[in-house]
């Protein structure tokens, strides 16, 4: 069972630009490497976490990427917007209390994603590998993926491979 | 004629932690092929172009890395402290002025250093070569490698290579 990370970032850090936009990733080609890359990584999680700026963003995007159930992470939200209800489900609580009752429901491995989501796992020390494809940008400023964390937490580098001859993936486990 | 930065920094973007100090950076085991990597690049530079407080923070630390003259920059100091005579000298000015002086001295490449002093380059656009070693750890906070620029900027990866089986280090050129 474990919790991980799958996600672009500028060189300075930033997942969204200074106008909260993800249109600069439009600079990364499509090639077959990097296509074939994001299912694969699908293929070894069980449900999706992701907080609820992110999910209306993706629902924005009117394109729908995840096989997988995604679980919405929102105390505000009344109900998935219509048409999504069966990809999706609000979730509520702290960090541990939603890894909690994923695992009840039978879903072991998590995709935690959105950077708000992942900080907060983050900080509570529930992020277990984190797959982290850096894009030759500086947006210099935006939304940054890290935040403020009460201590400092080490990582292995598992693996990292240059995809589309522009993006450096790494892959770190929690040590 | 380049300017190069060439820095470690945390996985999430600081270059000091939240006590502004970089004793962190004793995880990093010093294999051979890290040791071997400086030098290298010190062959690459004529000079380098570092701010005060790094500056100062090298003295404190009583090794001398350097083999090559070391410019700081800096409007209120008013000397270099005794016994780094011969290795330093004071500069001041906007980058592209520390620049045209620097070519004028003969001197080609530059090796720009010390956070302030690369935000402001890179904000300058005088940023040409960057080579950034990622270390697997979240500080959580900090002295950030990168600050605010007015525009994006976009650099072209060259090389990536994993090095002491930990940092990942990887090579830009501003496209």
């Amino acid at each position: 069972m474990s919790n991980k990370v799958y996600i672009a970032v500028s060189l300075d850090g930033y997942i969204a630009d200074k106008d909260d936009s993800v249109d600069w990733l439009g600079m990364v080609p499509a090639t077959d490497e990097l296509t074939a890359d994001f299912p694969d990584f699908m293929e070894t999680i069980d449900c999706l976490v992701m907080g609820k700026n992110t999910f209306m963003m993706v629902v924005g995007l009117g394109e729908w990427a995840y096989e997988k159930k995604v679980f919405v992470v929102s105390s505000s939200m009344r109900s998935i917007p219509s048409g999504y209800e069966d990809r999706a489900a609000l979730i509520k609580g702290t960090p541990s209390e939603i890894v909690s009752s994923l695992h009840d429901k039978g879903y072991k491995d998590l995709y935690i994603d959105g950077g708000k989501t992942i900080q907060n796992f983050l900080d509570a020390d529930l992020i277990d590998e984190m797959i982290i494809s850096v894009v030759p940008i500086l947006l210099g400023g935006g939304k940054r993926l890290f935040g403020e964390l009460k201590d400092p937490k080490e990582f292995q580098l598992v693996e990292t491979k240059v995809l589309s001859n522009m993006l450096v993936q790494s892959h770190y486990k929690r040590k």
